[in-house]
């Protein structure tokens, strides 16, 4: 049972979604469970305009945002939460089935806000996306068809954290660092390791998500951000000049 | 966790549903969730053609069983459910949260077969309907929009039915780093905290500490204290040899 300021921090963030009735469905599940804040990355425009000016559009849909990048979608947020309908272990991330992730997300909902990612129709999160994650949620779908529709799979979700799970609460201690924090480190460690020759070593495409997931890892604590920070933007400074005290 | 032959007795009533889109819904949900009986009742006709010949209709829906009446849609089942958004106290029945919902008809299907009824999108169950149910079940919808889409209400009950009550799974845990691994991870940033100068600006006395309980904060996974312990060497090196490539 969340409380409506819990309720509130919730961002429900719908990435590249392309067809109009999705968004809405969207907007109704968290009508429904009395969530409030949508947000949708680069939508396919027409979808959007549609899905805002429908009759009887909710206040949620038309007070929906809309971002060019998650990154910005999700800078509020400390906790960043993909869902998927990977089955297996995946490659770079903890796969946590529905009933434990609404244990952790109730958690954080407590003191912080937690984004909800659900990437687009055909072809889900993309890699890029889910290097902002901290850690994928399933829907333990059956073997024969793992894909659900994108507004049921949200209604899916949103009935999850709703649901009365009688969770002992248990508070943590610690304030986490937003997405916004991390994704600032990223860049500084990233700057770093291009002057130290890091990058050079291990030439790799997608280097940048790499580096990205290696600091999401990380579960940085507020405090703990903030000298991590220092620290890179201190070694990229140095590393720029050398000759310096 | 329901077991195949368990998941075989249920059967998943639409009545007089209007719209072909949430037939199609309601079969994708069964699919997903393992559920394969699906019986229509009265449905505008045309809505039921348009759903069962649908590019990629699925098994469940060109086996759906059309009847006329309730009465003969439910003869098999020995406990018979309606979904309602009533929230009070209903005149003829008990009204059962999805949750506890959800065990009665584990119970029951152990051993026979239970009809789980879905009204139609505009006015729900009629009484008539209702007349034929043992109780009600409700998902716990917030009072400021209690009637959901009816293709997400059929996956949320569905998905109550499928969810593991008592989830003792483990979660995957990634292996963490052993304390030697982050004390080398440790000296390496020393080192190259020192080079950077990153010290000397904030000098004080338990500086080492304070580092060590930096890194052990970040609580590294095996793979990631490898990967840490390689970026910390390489900028080292490079703050050791500024002039080199």
């Amino acid at each position: 049972m969340l409380t409506s300021a819990e309720s509130d921090r919730l961002r429900v963030v719908l990435v590249e979604t392309r067809n109009p009735l999705n968004i809405g469905a969207a907007a109704r599940a968290m009508s429904n469970f009395g969530f409030r804040h949508l947000r949708v990355v680069n939508p396919y425009a027409p979808a959007f305009q549609e899905a805002r000016s429908a009759v009887g559009a909710s206040s949620i849909l038309s007070r929906a945002e809309k971002f060019d990048l998650l990154a910005a979608a999700i800078a509020d947020s400390t906790l960043v939460i993909g869902t998927s309908a990977i089955r297996t272990r995946h490659v770079h991330h903890t796969v946590r089935r529905s009933e434990d992730a609404a244990r952790l997300i109730h958690r954080r909902l407590r003191s912080s806000n937690v984004a909800l990612l659900f990437g687009s129709e055909k072809r889900g999160l993309t890699n890029d996306d889910l290097s902002h994650c901290h850690w994928l949620l399933r829907i333990p779908t059956h073997e024969d068809n793992i894909s659900m529709n994108l507004g049921q799979a949200v209604a899916v979700c949103l009935y999850e954290l709703i649901r009365n799970a009688k969770s002992p609460r248990a508070t943590e201690k610690v304030p986490p660092a937003p997405a916004a924090e991390s994704e600032r480190i990223t860049a500084m460690l990233l700057d770093a390791l291009q002057l130290s020759g890091f990058l050079d070593l291990r030439r790799v495409a997608d280097s940048e998500q790499r580096i990205r997931r290696l600091v999401r890892r990380l579960h940085l604590p507020a405090r703990d951000a903030v000298i991590w920070l220092g620290i890179f933007r201190q070694i990229a400074w140095k590393l720029r000049h050398p000759a310096s005290d």
